[in-house]
């Protein structure tokens, strides 16, 4: 039997208003699968995702899976600025694959496009940060090609309810 | 003989085109003064500085000495986002004093008035990143009661001209 045609790498897109739910389930819980269904769409995250939505140098890109499923998702942030040639550097944040998919190769696939979609507006630079204490993420940013160059400092100005997010 | 009265921190403000010179030979060397008589304008800085001054989710500021000549700046980026309950977070980056005037606590004084901007807009925490071999900027940092929690990882998409800026 001939063997099934590789599956082309999944689209990264501009998230909709429907995929918050999912996006929320990524944020919630970096470890565990949560259920969209079980999130609940406060107005503090209608405000701050239409916020997002609306600027032109902010994007909430999400994966879908072959069915549509949002398994995978990242903020980027497209900074100007006076160095690097006065080209805008793009920042990355909240970079997640749903715990039960990792292993597929679905993290390169959505920072590959991450970083070509900064490419092709322009960008000189993209930059993240991630947290001391997850080497397997240190391991997977330096295998895309990063340079672990920089410390990042961080001061949390108020406390803050524990989910979605963290710093 | 009175002791003079000490002297009131210099008060950060957003940059101006006219400060645009000044801000430029600050970024120019890290550790070299540069005059800003010297720095050529080019239409590339123009545009930058237009599209930073044009976002209000991006500001360039400067700290002004007692006769308005600009000793330090910054720029501060704002950044919705749906972790940290939906509250923006300050991106902060190009912090320059200039070298021959470090050591007065201008530092401190320009940074601790850009936390409380971030502070009175309503972040929830502001984030840097500083090249790891910038130990005096680290030390600086956590005196300031920054937590080094983060690796920074950077990743350039072209090639640039060395200065102004660096990643």
């Amino acid at each position: 039997m001939p063997t099934a045609p590789p599956r082309p790498a999944p689209a990264l897109r501009p998230a909709t208003r429907a995929d918050l739910p999912a996006v929320l389930a990524l944020l919630a819980d970096e470890d565990r699968v949560v259920d969209p269904a079980t999130v609940v769409v406060t107005e503090v995250y209608e405000r701050a995702f239409a916020a997002i939505d609306a600027d032109p140098r902010n994007e909430l890109l999400v994966l879908p899976d072959g069915d549509g499923t949002v398994v995978g998702c990242l903020q980027a942030t497209y900074i100007p600025g006076l160095g690097k040639g006065g080209a805008e550097r793009a920042l990355v944040e909240a970079v997640r694959i749903r715990p039960d998919r990792r292993g597929e190769g679905l993290g390169r696939a959505l920072m590959d496009q991450a970083v070509d979609r900064a490419r092709a507006r322009g960008c000189a630079l993209v930059q993240l940060t991630s947290d001391k204490r997850r080497e397997d993420a240190h391991r997977f940013y330096a295998a895309l090609g990063f340079a672990r160059s920089h410390e990042g400092f961080k001061l949390a100005l108020r406390a803050l309810p524990g989910r979605p997010g963290r710093a």
